[in-house]
């Protein structure tokens, strides 16, 4: 999974049958410090996740293995928020 | 997902048999500004998107959970046409 | 997908038992005017591709969804030969 | 799969309810002489690895091919512990 | 596929129940010209490859369709020996 940072929305009203309700987030991937780098991806809430808010994204197959985006064509997913990085001894 | 804009079509004539009708457009990567970046990625169209529109692509087996992907041997569909990027406070 | 030029290749005697008969081809990438980047792959062929030949190749599990590749552990597959690609106006 | 040492753990209360129970662990990449990269991935223990244990990472759909990963969200699975990388003459 | 070196070996004893007998093999990455490259994978051998010799790699779902490696986690598998790599040629 890839830890990343919310910074907003993308709006997209034509999309696939199967897409309607999918709310589709910007996620800016995150080191472990918590700094922001220069990649994201667009990835659907699945955990009621809001902007700001840093969490775990699924990619690939696994990103349809939640009640809601189970056989749709959607590669990434928001699977959980997370509460804290615990590195006891980062090198 | 990625965030692309349709910049061109494949034109190909032979190709497998499951794939008699689909439409292969060259997708250039962007950037949360709109700005295209040097990768592009190949994908079958699923929402009649059209030249210079911004699209999102999923990849992988996602990209055959469209009614017109499905069992083809695509790994990119385009599900959406977006609209606008929403992004409050860009770092 | 990925577009690249058949330039070579892979004669493999010993492999596994569900092969037999895959031609397995060195795919060099491609820009979208038909300079070879450095990176490339090997892809076995379903549509009769031959060297010099531009085709598009289809990777992950989407490679198994040709009659000859289901099943097999095959990750790239030619799927398509490429006739043109059509960028109006290119950046 | 991805050789790393389990570096820390990921808090993450509100998650898909089919997470329960998943350990997040941090596993930063390793290089054949066990310096680590730069990059890290988050993946679930299928093993009862334990922070600065090396482990071996299987990514994508092969990381639900445990018992514990099984239909679940998750694309990084820690499958094994390592003993020892052997590399006899380490070019 | 990748084209790669088998340069070494992962012991590991304590692993996923279904992994027993598996033979985790270190491979280098290649270039057209047989010079290794900084990239590695861990792969399984279901081919009887040894140290040394020149391999092809399946990565991903893929990696789980030959007998040994059907429904364990395990996203790289070696499936064939390459005999020779013949590129008429090379640009």
């Amino acid at each position: 999974m890839i830890i990343g940072r919310v910074i907003g929305t993308v709006w997209a009203t034509k999309k696939d049958e199967n897409l309607t309700g999918a709310k589709f987030l910007i996620v800016r991937e995150l080191d472990l410090e918590y700094n922001e780098k220069s990649n994201f991806v667009i990835a659907v809430d699945s955990v009621g996740a809001g902007e700001g808010e840093i969490v775990l994204v699924a990619t690939g197959s696994s990103a349809r293995q939640t009640n809601f985006t189970k056989n749709k064509p959607i590669d990434a997913v928001i699977m959980a928020i997370v509460d804290k990085l615990d590195v006891p001894k980062e090198e």
